[in-house]
């Protein structure tokens, strides 16, 4: 049975380690940076009545023998997260991550990609990013529910999520509290960036379905709330930004339409009025309308389509890999 | 490119044949049993404005070289299809049909199952079973929605469909026009089956899900309608049979209701109020609810599954196939 090395604790990681140990996979590292978490057992860091496991420490480069797994759950970007990978690959571990651009390495770091594809296929090993989204909902659900269609002229999906969970750092990201001048500035300096994923699904469903994609067009709007919201970790009020509506247009080498993706992310949607969910619509023949309701979870999600998907990776050929290359995954193992 | 050889020509094997036509794929035999399109070219049986291509022939063994694409569409049950599935095996042809029962054979014919497995391991060719139900709707895409689940206690799916489309031949397996004591004898009889697909499809999901099913039940009713209902091809009057409510229930070994499965099919349902639709929900973590109205229709769908998992199947490994090995499929070639 595969052991797995765990690179990064935070939330992602700890739900992907609880959720590797009720399925008794073995883990035979973890690596952290967070002192306050280094030095003791998985298991007390855990604290989920499993048994203790290894302790945490920082990356020291010891890897299990040859043809084992590494999960990477420590940041956003191909930049990011390409050199912990290589550290895998190199050591002969087959390397899973939920780092976003991962999910399809080609949009953002093309360069990149050939080479992690190239070292992953001379090691005999693979290499995927993965998550709910990208990696699942906005681009792996949207290509195969395509399937029973003779014809495939658009497609058009939006994700409609509540950001009340979130903490300090998901909220800053989306602009939660600024004022819409703040929210603009936000945008140009960086500090907000909405969504990280609309190329990465854009340039999956294009593979998915054989198409060409010429053009990608992005919109952050500030979605400026009219009544009072309050989370465990905001309160704003009328006038200020209660999250970000991000949209992507992609088009073809005709200048189609051909993806159209949506993301509004917010704190108490339904103070609003508004319902989240999961919404797929398949302009074709047969036209598709598939709804999901409410959205599913993005953090219970991600860490259960890490975790499921391990089986169907290592059973695919050597390489770096995406979603859509994968064997039909399901909840399981 | 693959060769294909089409055997079957009635609505779905015509379907394919243009669908398959669009997406120029070459058709070197077509075999048809019917005398009205014996002997005439597949181009004026079609009238779709495509090329001449081959004469429709009776069956005659000629296959193209090896490694190219016998495609089936003939009859529902693995004991019609299988003989000629093993024609297209010997002469080393991968094999494709839309026989209800190969979605899944082992349900039915478990060792006709085995020995078409070996048989097309030892040819290195490969062998699916395929459909919009069974084969997507009510198995694969409720397997792969189960992905972000970190558990999944069972699952329930539902597929409302109009039957008024169809012909007499569909009508009268789902009792259409039936008084309801006709109905039970028909049942009797074995006259009136309801959908043919359940079995499969529930052994379909649990081996995704890595479940044991140990009992499966399945009931029969007539949906007796209040109503005048007309379709061009039938009509009925309150008190006689709309349709067949055909539901499956499956036990895991501990006795509990792990899947299950409705198809309620009748003519114009919108006359009873009923919405057709295609419904998932998975009770696990998190509980999802997938929603797609109106369903997925069936014909166009059957064609569009069975022409879009080509490439995907040709790059599968040799042996008899179910569409949960497949790598994820999608509209396109």
């Amino acid at each position: 049975m595969v052991k797995v090395t765990l690179w990064g604790l935070g939330a992602m990681g700890s739900g992907i380690a609880r959720l590797l140990r009720q399925r008794n996979y073995p883990i035979a590292a973890v690596w952290e940076q967070n002192k306050d978490k280094l030095n003791r057992s998985l298991g007390e860091v855990l604290d989920d009545q499993g048994p203790a496991g290894p302790d945490i420490t920082e990356f020291n480069g010891k890897f299990p023998e040859k043809g084992n797994l590494l999960i990477i759950a420590t940041g956003s970007t191909v930049l990011e997260v390409a050199p912990l990978i290589r550290h895998g690959v190199k050591a002969g571990q087959n390397v899973l991550t939920i780092a976003e651009e991962m999910a399809y390495p080609w949009a953002s770091n093309p360069e990149i990609a050939r080479t992690l594809d190239q070292e992953a296929k001379e090691q005999g090993v693979r290499v995927l990013g993965t998550g709910i989204n990208p990696g699942f909902v906005l681009d792996a659900l949207v290509g195969f529910i395509t399937t029973p269609c003779t014809q495939v002229d658009k497609v058009y999906a939006r994700r409609v999520n509540d950001l009340s969970p979130f903490g300090p750092t998901v909220l800053r990201t989306q602009g939660v509290g600024t004022s819409p001048e703040e929210f603009n500035r936000g945008l140009e300096t960086g500090a907000i960036v909405g969504h990280v994923g609309f190329p990465e699904s854009v340039y999956m469903i294009a593979a998915m379905l054989g198409w060409e994609i010429s053009r990608i067009d992005q919109v952050r709007d500030p979605i400026i709330s009219h009544v009072s919201r309050t989370t465990p970790y905001i309160s704003i009020e009328p006038g200020q930004v209660a999250g970000c509506n991000h949209r992507a247009k992609a088009y073809d080498g005709g200048g189609n339409l051909v993806i159209e993706l949506e993301h509004p992310q917010q704190i108490c949607p339904e103070l609003a009025g508004v319902d989240t969910g999961d919404h797929i619509t398949i302009e074709g023949t047969p036209k598709i309308q598939m709804d999901i309701k409410p959205e599913i979870p993005g953090g219970t999600g991600t860490i259960a389509v890490a975790v499921n998907v391990i089986p169907k990776l290592l059973q695919a050929e050597p390489g770096l890999l995406t979603m859509n290359k994968l064997v039909i995954p399901s909840y399981g193992r």
